[in-house]
């Protein structure tokens, strides 16, 4: 299991900054309550809790025939609807697209030049596209999806449709009606469950199908973690406890979380982790800033800021035990002072070794940390990570005493970008944009 | 040329959170002392401020030989050593692996799966390795290159010197005596050039030269950009200006600062600054923390935290005006009116329109930002973003009254490295090491 060491986070370990046990004991009250609405389900959106138990059999079948008849295999999704996905991809098959097929390529964006190059590499007639958007109508997914749709009908005509699987709303929304209309291939994001915790639906599921990875075993380890952190006594819960200690560091100053996995792989987890902490944390002048780093590239980019700027931050490191492969460190150039200390040592100790020697400079400096130790980069313990954090998010959000599943301050950005793409309803938004562009012209270098 | 466009900084577009004229008019005298510091060059490291007067023939020799001989370029560095080259690389060429040669691989880790997919992908026969490290002792860039040195000599016997580019100081280190040693092939970083601010040194340029861009371009772009902030007055400097509005707003709270390019290929500039701003500025107890995002993506992830979270951020916009290539949305499903109104528009003014709607949106919430415009992603322009951001932050730096050269918070973490790595001389920071892992023992969850 994934384990949490928080003694980085005490005073006893790190100062006056730490926390006491008698403020954690003290915040029990509180951590409680934001226990009970977790288990009471007092939240529709809480039924991500339940995915672990979902049936798999269909998203293995479609997967099936996706690896039987595609070389390229092309996800149109943003947000909660990529980075799920994206994370997936990138911590279970490091360099995919370089080594193994059918190459997967996610377009979480309306970058002109992103899709022209995506167009340029893949074969839209060995391509299956995967269109994701729980609501069916988020503009950047469906803009993706007309273009495509329009490339497969030069190509198949009346059979375009095939060549699609849709992941939304199992009734409302465009995109369900268009699987109806069409008897496109589709899959379902249960109604309880919003974009940001869906990773462990077939938004994350059929991508990992496709890439070979089991998703049985992702749903395995969300649930033994799901276990977990069902445990009442925050001091045996370790999802309760991080939340708690977020929370409280938080409303000591310290609003900036920073994700460390000492992995390339996990880049995008951390970034899948952040719309999360972000998008759940974010309202009511509350919230919480998370920060996606990874090790030991950030040592050389951030570090420097944890330890000597401003007394805001706590850095979540995340450790990994077994890496699965490793390299030794020769001996050559064995005069040299400078390089010899590291011949005979494998690269997996020297990356275990920065992530140590980072925590505990940390520490020294009085600046709080926590480590998360994964035995290995694997789906069993992605799948634990995922609903680790979920958690931790739900449960922080209760404490702030705001709703972590909604996303209300998004609406006036779309409103706008609907004024100016002349969608019906929006005419008042368009004219409140071109005023705005008058009153830039003087402030212009 | 760039522009910058800071409205919405200003209390009279955005409210009460906005900077008035008059007080940017009453910073002016501190703003000054700053420039002169920079005109001056009271600073060593100021010398990035030459780089666009460099000879790049050697550069181009070189990469035409690389060119020439290899499928493949693998990039060992870490932190300024591989920031830059990366942003080169995905700006200047979009999916680059999967599209041209030689394949580019930088590795920036000890991450022993990383390095493990890359040799599975890469013939060594057929690769240059360019060895990036400014110290010549950098611990993950020098246990890289041993690796791959014995790997050569296993193919090349004494030769295997060839297949290697180091990129160092001109005369220090342990890599430029091995250069020495070997007559291997080198490029210099000038001593008074940090790693974080070398990017327009062959640190960059020989990538960009290898993957066909045209170095003198880029130093082209940076040397109108250094021109244009050589203006005394901080109304006509936009680099003066915008680093003393980010300072002004880091006095009053907003201490985050968010960068959001709208393009795909900006991402990893974004990280570029990332590096720059926080180990630039991170010290003494100062600083300012930025954020990498990437927009339409992130307004999927972060933009709510911007919207309605704390008041610590101040957003900085990247626009792109033309993308170079482009897509129609076609006339596709016209019955259904979630879609119908993108049909006619193209993918480029979708992402314009939802970059001016969220400067919008966060302008009416009182939420301060501003914009650079971008006229294309070239390696024109993108000189000059380099230029223009190396001169904000060494002015912001001077604001703070910090160095913004050195790096004096990440040593201490380096000494736990050596200690646990066997290096003479810390064998005591091995044994606080040591200690420390009793502590934590009775703290895991």
């Amino acid at each position: 299991m994934i384990t949490l060491n928080f003694a980085n986070l005490m005073e006893e370990v790190i100062g006056k900054n730490g926390l006491t046990e008698r403020e954690i004991e003290d915040f029990k009250p509180e951590a409680q309550k934001a226990f009970q609405q977790l288990i009471q389900r007092k939240w529709k959106e809480l039924d991500f809790l339940d995915l672990p138990e979902q049936d798999t059999l269909k998203i293995k079948e479609i997967a099936r025939q996706t690896v039987d008849d595609s070389e390229y295999f092309l996800l149109l999704g943003i947000g909660g609807s990529a980075l799920g996905p994206r994370a997936i991809l990138e911590a279970l098959s490091p360099l995919h697209n370089l080594r193994r097929t059918p190459r997967v390529f996610i377009y979480d964006n309306v970058d002109p030049r992103t899709i022209d190059a995506i167009l340029e590499i893949i074969d839209l007639k060995k391509t299956t596209v995967n269109v994701i958007t729980k609501s069916g109508s988020t503009a950047e997914t469906v803009a993706s999806f007309m273009i495509l749709w329009e490339q497969m009908q030069k190509l198949y005509g009346e059979e375009a449709f095939k060549r699609f699987i849709a992941t939304t709303d199992p009734e409302k929304g465009n995109l369900r009606e268009i699987v109806r209309r069409y008897g496109m291939s589709s899959l379902e994001i249960p109604p309880g469950v919003g974009g940001r915790y869906s990773v462990l639906s077939p938004v994350g599921l059929l991508l990992a199908e496709v890439i070979g990875v089991d998703s049985k075993e992702l749903l395995l380890g969300a649930r033994d973690m799901r276990q977990r952190c069902m445990e009442e006594d925050l001091w045996k819960n370790p999802a309760l406890l991080l939340a708690s200690a977020l929370y409280k560091f938080g409303q000591a100053g310290r609003t900036i979380d920073v994700i460390i996995p000492y992995a390339d792989g996990l880049k995008s987890f951390s970034e899948w982790f952040c719309q999360l902490w972000s998008e759940s944390l974010g309202k009511l002048g509350l919230g919480l800033t998370p920060y996606p780093s990874v090790g030991t590239t950030d040592q050389h980019s951030q570090l420097q800021l944890w330890m000597e700027g401003p007394e805001d931050k706590v850095v979540l490191f995340i450790r990994v035990e077994d890496y699965g492969v490793d390299r030794k460190i020769p001996i050559v150039f064995e005069d040299m002072d400078g390089l010899n200390y590291l011949s005979g040592h494998s690269l997996s100790e020297l990356i275990k070794a920065e992530e140590e020697s980072s925590e505990l400079a940390l520490a020294k400096a009085g600046r709080p940390n926590a480590r998360i130790t994964v035995p290995s980069v694997d789906a069993y313990h992605l799948g634990q990570l995922f609903m680790f954090f979920e958690i931790v998010t739900a449960f922080t959000g209760f404490m702030l005493g705001i709703n972590p599943f909604n996303q209300p301050g998004v609406e006036e950005g779309k409103h706008f970008t609907y004024g100016m793409m002349g969608k019906k309803g929006f005419e008042e938004r368009r004219k409140e944009v071109e005023a705005s562009r008058e009153r830039k012209i003087c402030w212009t270098l």
